[in-house]
């Protein structure tokens, strides 16, 4: 079989709103899949999310649905809600998938679609285990993060919001492995996912967790220095921020090198009673190390310090902001073929991404915009429910779908 | 056929250091996977990293490593590498699939091992798309969230290696793609993942670039504020702290109704010229807001703002420290299923976590721990290279391989 991208041969149908559930279903898309976001009539609760752009089209909306194809139903009513149950449980190879963070209600229910089509796979994402609602922000100060984080006893919240990426992440896995399961046996599962779960995860995937059991150590806020290595930011002479770790001995020795004071770091040893070729030894040396290293960067430009590090083995990054990257970073650019320029409707010309991973062969999907909300409908009706002209005015007409707006 | 767990059917070869690649093993190895690390003798440089059990026993890697097998080889040497090599493309449906962070040498290239099994398939994970090194610290500072972050114009850096958890599962995700691929075409695909790609994707996921590209703006920090949206944290009568949010407008009432602070809030309307029944009016009218409620957390212990919340919902969180979540949040204990307890080689009795995907019928793969270094390499040299006992005493001895150190 023939086929252009890794999951071209498969459809979901995605009722989701915010981050998690739809970053799994544009996943998807962009290995390929045929993805098909249902929305209430005007859209979800998310359909209007900061930031804007000038019209008002939401930035957060049109980055976070690209490559999906948009289907506006009356959920709140028994015919939309038959005709979105018809849709995910359409027959055909590639379908009878499901993706959804909203709550299982009855007619949404896997026991209600597993009637129609029995070997549907149902992804559904949670707050928490017991179903109750969770946003990444606030499963985020339970997980012992942001305590952690910065250089005080204040609390200091990640901008990311990790756990909504990471849940996205396990639903495309998860919805893979489900497959995998239905192919073997003939069922679909119902596969569930607690955000409260995704943010427990790293904690212990981490150590953090068998540290707090086995040494009763809580991991201390240490700004921005690595634990357990050498790693901290430093001032640059034109008001710029670098971070510098070192890892491996090779990266360690490259610092002393490509400044010039190997001589004078290697005095640390001796002076703080550490090994310096350890790991461990270099991060209890660290403000040590980090006083010799400042005075260093503090009197070079960003790019002087490019030039002294170039080709040299040191493990380092310029801080810069949202505009700086778009602006003056080459990798989010046109000359990453992660990148590419689209028409998006509502904004006009955009540079917008695709995924990360390529496949040799058939390289990655291409970038491309998200729909108009809407755009699909009538489309989407009829080619997979084979629903006739006719009846798709007359359903506009009752308010059962929508369309596009007109401009 | 019958599968107990999603990849019970897999076998995945994994030759790897630090967090993405074992974090990615080790979600396919939780998912069912007999996943088998190869480690050179002695360890890779990651087999130290801290924190430490009291006799020296990594729970840095043995958190990371959790259900895998263990084997060690010398891949410095000709024969240690022709037994990779023999492990990686060993006959068998299962098989021939490799997932790895090193560098790509010629021992291990995807056209080397691909001479030896067509089929296979190779994960590859790399720094930099041109192959550079890189580790989630130095992407990080690139990305524009740390200097979006806290409160001041000091960069703050994640404590959460963000980058490599969300590569851990993009490599999760592209191996069942892949494996789909070579369903399709009998042809196994290289997967490549660049970690810098992968911390590019989320700031253009979620509006980050397009809000530069549309609006020429930058994301400024705004401490533990939501942006777009009211959230932000409060302090309370005994010392701890709140995360308190509201996204949907039932959730906006549900704080006045809870607090008894309706009314007051109210007029913040009016004050403000905002729209509070508006995600974005309550965004700008942030300040005001927290004036109103700041005084209220601040009377009131976790214990009696718990209560105050109970059925009510809003929707907030508690922050607490590693520690905390450990001793004190059932969420973090036996009573969550995600969680178990193993005998952990090296540290004890420990409790420890599975993947947080949860399959209708299978359930997960029963939480379970990590294993010695090499404890493994003669029974996986004898199952699948059919290796006789005299011809891995003779490996032992010359160096080759190792099993786990006598205790």
């Amino acid at each position: 079989m023939v086929m252009a991208h890794p999951l071209s041969d498969i459809r979901v149908v995605e009722v989701s709103a915010f981050i998690a559930a739809p970053l799994g279903g544009m996943t998807l898309a962009q290995l390929g899949a045929d993805v098909i976001r249902i929305d209430p009539i005007g859209g979800n609760i998310d359909i209007a999310r900061w930031p804007l752009a000038p019209d008002g089209t939401s930035l957060y909306w049109a980055s976070l649905n690209k490559a999906k194809r948009s289907v506006v139903l009356a959920l709140n009513t028994p015919e939309g809600q038959e005709l979105a149950r018809a849709l995910i449980c359409a027959p055909g190879a590639g379908g009878g998938n499901l993706l959804t963070n909203l709550p299982s209600g009855g007619w949404m229910s896997y026991e209600a679609l597993s009637a129609l089509r029995h070997d549907l796979i149902m992804m559904r994402l949670t707050g928490t285990p017991a179903g109750g609602t969770a946003i990444d922000y606030t499963v985020n100060c339970a997980s012992g993060f942001p305590l952690a984080t910065g250089v005080g006893e204040a609390p200091v919240n990640h901008v990311l919001p990790a756990w909504d990426v990471s849940a996205a992440l396990y639903l495309s896995t998860g919805f893979l492995a489900a497959e995998r399961v239905r192919r073997a046996t003939g069922q679909g599962p119902e596969v569930t996912l607690a955000l409260s779960d995704v943010m427990l995860a790293p904690g212990a995937n981490l150590g953090y967790v068998a540290d707090v059991q086995v040494n009763d150590a809580v991991r201390p806020p240490l700004g921005n220095a690595l634990y357990g290595a050498f790693g901290r930011d430093f001032a640059t002479a034109d008001g710029r921020r670098i971070m510098l770790t070192a890892i491996s001995n090779r990266q360690w020795r490259a610092i002393g090198k490509a400044t010039g004071l190997t001589e004078r770091i290697a005095m640390i040893g001796p002076m703080m009673q550490v090994d310096l070729n350890d790991e461990g030894g270099r991060f209890e040396a660290r403000h040590a190390i980090a006083a010799v290293l400042e005075p260093w960067f503090a009197r070079r430009t960003l790019a002087e310090i490019g030039t002294a590090f170039e080709g040299s083995g040191v493990l380092w990054g310029p801080y810069q902001d949202f505009r700086q990257l778009v602006r003056d970073d080459p990798q989010c650019s046109l000359a990453n073929p992660m990148f590419g320029t689209v028409e998006q409707a509502g904004v006009g010309r955009l540079m917008v991404n695709t995924q990360p991973l390529h496949f040799s062969e058939a390289g990655r999907v291409p970038p491309s915009g998200a729909p108009r909300l809407g755009e699909h409908t009538e489309a989407v009706l009829t080619e997979i429910l084979g629903l006739p002209s006719a009846a798709y005015a007359r359903l506009c007409d009752a308010g059962v779908v929508a369309g596009p707006k007109r401009l």
